[in-house]
């Protein structure tokens, strides 16, 4: 596990140490438009390593993708479309691994994964390896909704999860505009891409080397492929009450053409689902860091599910079920993890790039912080 | 959820209802040739509809896979080789819809999911949307070993999901001889391709004529595409007590291009897990059905969890544990389920077409079997 934002139950500790959105009641009047202006977003730009030379670019591109979020809410938009427009300001921005200037592959070709959960439906999209798309989380925004239509014809059952040139066709047939390969491509990424080829070669002759000469292998560190930023993500709570979280990325520097990571894998990257039966609260989860580790952790889903399964936050919640609080959190054990977060009430977003405490290792330390929210009272 | 097959905790119910592996003690010793010859598998050739007519065939590769199973753990190979050997003979028919033999999508292509789960190492390995390669569980394997060796040169994380084009490319550099793609299609599967055509181009015909006239949908089940099996599958026991289990599918019929089912998806096509902490269990599942609802159920590992939080199991296991008895159960709402399960004291595997009780409709009834094998004690 490398780094979580997310969503999740009320909880008695003071802030920063867990999070949540009680859930609401509804009734079947319709919402006056100050009550649809009610909302809440969390991104985050991806855990990993954010230099302090670059730190107001990234706070940006986080205030940017929280005010469109914010301007969607107020607009009465729905979660799962409030968290993809958020996802498609993070992709936009060059600093970021998702979308533009995603980070190159073994090939010196960009393959984005990307996937969206909506916590009302409880349906899902994902792409992966998905190439010549600006935009990867429309596609996977475009797999949920088309699949909340119904079967196709004949019968057959849409698609949830779409890899691929065949994902690229689906997405070009369903008016997604495709994007020259050369355009997402950045000065940055194309850089790194050199630097990561020639520590390969390196690494490679080294180790021809070593065989050569029976070494054990003691490669220095200095020789891994540059540590860049991982999956960007959000979390939305809407007017509603719904919950909904996505998650993008461009995968792992120099990683095998065809590798999909936890960002398009269910229950891996992203989780939404909102109060139901067992569940007493709402919870939304994205995540970001390494794709082998995250897959195997089920991150995303396990965050949920331990959130749901809090007894303390019992107590908190009888007390809150009226006050719509939502609870927020984001946690890292890389270096530094970049998020910013914002409510309807609010006249613009905070950002903030937490840190590891000096002296900390990463990997081997955990950062944990957040806050609380209390939002105007929803539709009751 | 469309069919499971599974090894999972010891039940005190009669054969038939629950199934699994006893813990087992291990020493530090090596191995008799005797007791290496321990060990256990169950295949499934797939959840939907076995028709009478070939029920011979379906049964034979059964057979045939549970006896190369057996072979191989009988020459002392660990389960997670032993469960690629299982499912490289259920691909090679031409019977099942995996490897040769697959539905064909829309684009009249053949392309496969498959996925492997270690028990011991918990290691996972999976290919999606893969084209012309004939078995693509020994790429899955392939990408499971290759990631046990460690990091890549330069620090490289080895990849574990790898689909489309990309995780052809990584197949052939590892040694797996491609297949050209018109071998991998049948007679049987061409035609049926041909006649799903036909009632797509009727169905997309009624419907534009349904949008013209402003009817509303009612299309006869009879022009649906024709439904066929699905997803083959195996799990083993070793004779060290490690248990494995692995998945490989064609995926749905005239499916998208790039789309991938539960067969590839980690948690949701197989799962295995040795005992180890909090699992007094080894369990190891196969799943089998529509892949878009198994990835939402994420049913292997559900049912995993669900056999290892059997309280009642704990009495059994106390009185059975130095027996080495394992349960094994399959379970399905499809019209049909072909089965075949075989230990190394058995002479010949046993085969079983489990059907819906007469009257019952698919879909809408659960068919559950099982049965209870005592191995020879392994290593202790």
């Amino acid at each position: 596990m490398e780094a979580t934002g997310s969503l999740g139950p009320g909880d008695p500790q003071p802030p920063g140490t867990a999070e949540g959105t009680a859930p609401m009641e509804r009734s079947g009047r319709e919402a006056t438009s100050e009550e649809k202006s009610v909302g809440f977003v969390l991104v985050h730009a991806g855990a990993g390593y954010h230099s302090e030379s670059k730190a107001k670019e990234y706070k940006q591109v986080c205030k940017k993708a929280c005010q469109k979020a914010i301007e969607k809410l107020q607009a009465g938009a729905l979660a799962v479309d409030v968290v993809t427009a958020a996802l498609i300001e993070l992709e936009d921005s060059p600093f970021t691994n998702a979308g533009m200037g995603s980070n190159l592959n073994l090939s010196g070709d960009i393959e984005c994964d990307a996937s969206t959960m909506d916590g009302k439906s409880l349906n899902f999209g994902a792409v992966g390896a998905l190439r010549g798309i600006k935009n990867p989380i429309l596609v996977a925004n475009k797999l949920l909704s088309e699949a909340q239509k119904g079967k196709l014809s004949a019968g057959r059952i849409p698609p949830c999860f779409l890899v691929g040139e065949g994902a690229y066709k689906w997405a070009v047939d369903h008016g997604i505009v495709p994007c020259p390969p050369d355009i997402m491509a950045t000065k940055f990424s194309l850089s790194a891409f050199r630097k990561n080829r020639r520590k390969l070669e390196l690494a490679e002759k080294v180790e021809t080397e070593m065989i050569q000469t029976k070494k054990r292998r003691e490669v220095s560190e200095n020789t891994n492929v540059t540590a860049s930023l991982d999956t960007v993500g959000a979390v939305v709570v809407d007017h509603e009450g719904n919950v909904a979280a996505a998650v993008s990325s461009g995968g792992l520097a120099m990683k095998h053409p065809g590798r999909v990571g936890q960002a398009a894998v269910y229950g891996c990257g992203c989780w939404a689902e909102n109060t139901s039966g067992p569940n007493v609260y709402s919870t939304a989860v994205s995540t970001s860091g390494c794709g082998e580790h995250l897959v195997r952790t089920m991150l995303a889903r396990e965050c949920s599910v331990a959130l749901q399964a809090e007894d303390a936050h019992q107590a908190l919640l009888e007390t809150m079920q009226k006050k719509f609080v939502l609870e927020f959190l984001w946690s890292h054990t890389t270096e530094s993890m970049c998020v910013g977060y914002m409510s309807t009430q609010d006249g613009k977003a905070k950002t903030h790039i937490s840190r590891l405490p000096p002296g900390a290792v990463a990997g081997q330390s955990l950062a944990i912080e957040g806050g609380v929210c209390r939002l105007r009272n929803p539709v009751t």
